[in-house]
């Protein structure tokens, strides 16, 4: 195989691309990258990914980034099980669902994002988390809100095949938890959480399971 | 055609559909959502996206939102001309281009991020401006990496074909401008951008050329 995931254990990002890996059977190398001590900033780790993000994945000497393009081209080049729909309109939604998360929670949450607020912005911790939790309200209103009315989720957000979608909620869930947000409002959002955890290929993926885990 | 787009001039996200839409050769009737005024918030539009964001497309009853998603949806639904390179890895490439727009540089900049900064954080003009420029540096600084790193760029981000990653490039080089971002370390982008300015499909999505523009 010779698929090389640069990972951290505790990066949502990564955490979507374990599951697909794991989703898929695809096996793969494990190169860890630790954001907390700065390692993304090393030029080795640099040459990888300019961006200095994880994760990373390389596969047969194609290095790919932004955790949502290598799962498109996992599910491109690994058909089976499918991660998008086959209906366009109901591959739109599933993006649609998974970009909630990856464009409008996870970035302002990340780690880069919570230096800046406290190192420039000089803002306390209770600060920053009512800023977590802020946003991933925000999201998780507007992503129960989709699901109530689009009617086509099931055991997952899409019926009941793991999608994209399942793969960015089941991270974004672990770190409201982690955060202490308050998930009463979301019933949908937490049964489909709970299904997800019935699946190895999500409990396989979590970053208390990896290798490098604290 | 029947297509409707719900859409504010100053609006990175909906520049960028504008752009797809135009670049697809679709018409459209556009619906303008004053975000500035708050017309995202009233009910009647939180009916349509529930994330109370622009943009939203409306295709024969089908209700879509996020910008990416709704690219993708109209590249399936539309095919010529292509907006995503055939080859899996090219693909990947150009999408990973994207995201490092759509997911680490706009969603902090947006209109309620920064509200937030002002109202809830206490940030001045300055600080905010030194926050949009910051992360807008920081994107900059990969996607140029990208660039010269892959070495598949000519007239646009991918060769000569106008893709998803000049979709989203161009409307956050006009973000980068307005904000008083210095270019002067971007050479590659900013040919790019000056490229994408010579095709129509561009010049009239920009937001001075809105109806709704002020």
């Amino acid at each position: 195989m010779g698929v090389e995931l640069y990972t951290y254990f505790r990066s949502s990002a990564a955490y979507r691309v374990r599951i697909a890996l794991n989703l898929k059977r695809l096996s793969y190398g494990p190169r860890f990258i630790h954001l907390a001590k700065g390692e993304q900033h090393r030029p080795d780790y640099r040459a990888i990914n300019p961006q200095k993000l994880v994760p990373a994945l390389v596969d047969r000497g194609t290095v790919l980034t932004q955790s949502l393009a290598i799962i498109e081209y996992l599910n491109d080049t690994y058909p089976e099980p499918p991660l998008l729909p086959r209906r366009r309109d109901e591959r739109a939604y599933v993006r649609a669902l998974a970009q909630i998360i990856a464009c409008d929670i996870h970035p302002l949450n990340n780690l880069r994002v919570l230096r800046y607020l406290e190192h420039t912005m000089g803002q306390d911790e209770a600060a920053r988390i009512a800023w977590i939790r802020h946003w991933i309200r925000e999201g998780f209103e507007a992503f129960e809100a989709q699901l109530e009315r689009h009617e086509l989720s099931g055991r997952f957000c899409f019926g009941d095949m793991p999608t994209l979608a399942d793969i960015c909620l089941v991270p974004q869930v672990f770190s409201a938890r982690r955060f202490g947000c308050d998930l009463s409002d979301f019933p949908k959002i937490r049964a489909i959480d709970e299904n997800c955890q019935t699946l190895a290929a999500f409990r396989d993926a979590a970053p208390e399971q990896q290798p490098d885990a604290e």
